[in-house]
């Protein structure tokens, strides 16, 4: 276990008045244990309780670590998980769990009257994974250093009349060359005006001279994920283009530079969003400006304006203003950054400068 | 709507004494209308009602046709979309949830009060899902069709002292070009002793003389998944690896040649367990014969020895042991098998019989 995050967890749910919580999301098992089980249909929790007794739920087709620093209760396919695990769950108190428990596993247990009542307790778990400790930090550190070395070798591959799924294909690959053994979201490349497609992955569009090249990508490193943007041009930009890519990255780097502890999230979403609007694109920015970021891609807290909670040290989001002009282009930049002491790391070094590619 | 479907839901529902449901799985969704969304984290879900009233619960932040069949009632993401969803919901009868609907949607729901009780009537859409009808089966052979033209592709790029990485990373490509826009699961490559690694992805092992190459693969076309698996031998195989083969391949055929209507899964399961059994490498198959498919890679309803249920016109499931050696080789064959009125179509045509690579 590693005790200071748990010792975190239980601070914030004894606030809340709750004192055992099952934990099923293999996200925050990981986050609490070490271990990543992706346990599929399969029943898989971490019992958790404020008098220090943890307990781990495992199907015995998977292994875990002999000193994993928790109880661990086994049990087969042919056994009833929630029938065992009511037996280690105090049923005179309120029982917290993840907002993830699927209703099987939850209407089983409460058939079985393992606890007094029930609680979504899963922002005590998701704030405390929102401050990463320097471990954590290392590690995106290290996935974001892996991420713009491929950004930099992809752009190497650029090709006129390659496809956009051509392109995107070469990235798992790079990512491997490099230690990092998986996406942490399927690539967006987007050519032209495909760019401008709200969640458009990578497909047969093949690539002109003008056209703007997108592309948003992340790797997974050691449990860790990395997400970045960059938007190029193909052999030329047009004076219209050039001025949108100046409009988005003026608002990025805006965004980034106000960031420090107590500063709001809705606050920095607006920062970014004003600089686009008075530049006439304002309905053009269709999305939030980020989201946090560490052991899932998409975690607890956005960049957006109805956040209007502070940022604190040790955060990690991603600020990725985008302006989409219809049939015609798209151009978006993204950054991971840090909430440090006093101010903001980026954990991103691929240039944003306006890049023509040849 | 898709109205033969539905109807053969609302059937089971009415069977198990519940009279509305409410259905948040993005798969059972697309079963019923046609409109596949992934909400990702938001709150998506279709109502079903014995009286014949659906509603579609949809953030607005998603598109749906026209034409769907069904209300649509729109949410924005400043909503409480359980407190709009409850006012359609008779509050003085049972609600029937599936199995996945996350806790923090079903907590919230009781919180409202919105239901008399809550009850996992996923078994009622599962069992529905899993006899396919004849637009599904038309989508199901021809995803299969896709996945044998893959294979005999990948093999012709089998290259000595290649990666099982580099080996599985191309096989995105070839899907694409067949019209394939996505794997049904991360492709398994195992070259040698690798092959007999329970889940092993595709590693940094190299191709030699001798070694077997287990490639389990399948695609997602419209919609529907494939999964199928073959073991190659590369430039010569050893007599015992011969004979490993072979026991593989014939309770593979036992399995299959058995199936029709009533037939149970355990004893599909046992026809292939013995004869592996009768080789003596009963201890080395050491995973159930082999699960449901559809829209989902893995559906409702497996092939293994404790599966006492029968089989059924429409099924299809794959049919996949396995010997696996320690340190020396994994064996695997697998098909997709289609329970017919009297017996069973195997939709995979790739010969299984055994191929030396060279």
């Amino acid at each position: 276990m590693k005790v200071n995050r748990l010792n975190r967890v239980v601070s914030k749910l004894t606030e809340n008045g709750v004192s055992q919580m099952l934990i099923s999301d293999p996200a925050s098992i990981f986050y609490l244990t070490g271990k990543m089980i992706d346990p599929g249909e399969r029943f898989f929790a971490l019992l958790i309780n404020a008098d220090g007794e943890n307990i781990i739920f495992i199907n015995s087709l998977f292994t875990v670590p002999e000193e994993l620093g928790a109880e661990k209760v086994w049990f087969s396919d042919e056994d009833d998980p929630c029938g065992i695990a009511a037996r280690y769950i105090d049923r005179d108190k309120t029982l917290g769990v993840d907002k993830n428990l699927p209703a099987r596993f939850l209407l089983r247990l409460m058939e079985l009257g393992c606890a007094l009542d029930y609680k979504n307790t899963s922002v005590c778990v998701d704030t405390v994974r929102a401050c990463k400790d320097s471990e954590e930090i290392a590690l995106m550190r290290e996935a974001s250093r892996v991420n713009d070395e491929a950004m930099r070798e992809l752009k190497t591959r650029i090709r006129e009349g390659m496809t956009e799924r051509e392109l995107a294909s070469q990235l798992k690959d790079i990512y491997a060359s490099m230690g990092a053994y998986g996406y942490s979201f399927d690539p967006l490349v987007g050519f032209g005006k495909c760019a401008a497609i709200g969640h458009y992955e990578a497909g047969n569009n093949t690539l002109c001279e003008g056209d703007c090249i997108l592309i948003d990508m992340g790797c997974v490193k050691d449990g860790y994920c990395s997400d970045m943007t960059r938007t190029f041009f193909y052999k030329k930009v047009s004076d219209e283009h050039r001025k949108i890519y100046e409009t988005v990255l003026k608002a990025q780097k805006a965004a980034e530079s106000i960031i420090k502890p107590g500063v709001r999230f809705c606050d920095i979403d607006k920062t970014a969003r004003d600089i686009i609007e008075q530049a006439g694109f304002g309905d053009k920015f269709t999305h939030r400006l980020g989201h946090s970021i560490g052991i899932e891609c998409h975690e607890y807290g956005d960049v957006s304006s109805v956040n209007e909670n502070t940022v604190e040290e040790g955060m990690i989001f991603s600020i990725e203003p985008g302006i989409y002009i219809d049939g015609d282009v798209g151009v978006r930049i993204e950054d991971l950054v840090l909430v440090t002491q006093n101010g903001v790391e980026i954990l991103n070094h691929y240039s944003k400068e306006l890049e023509i590619v040849y």
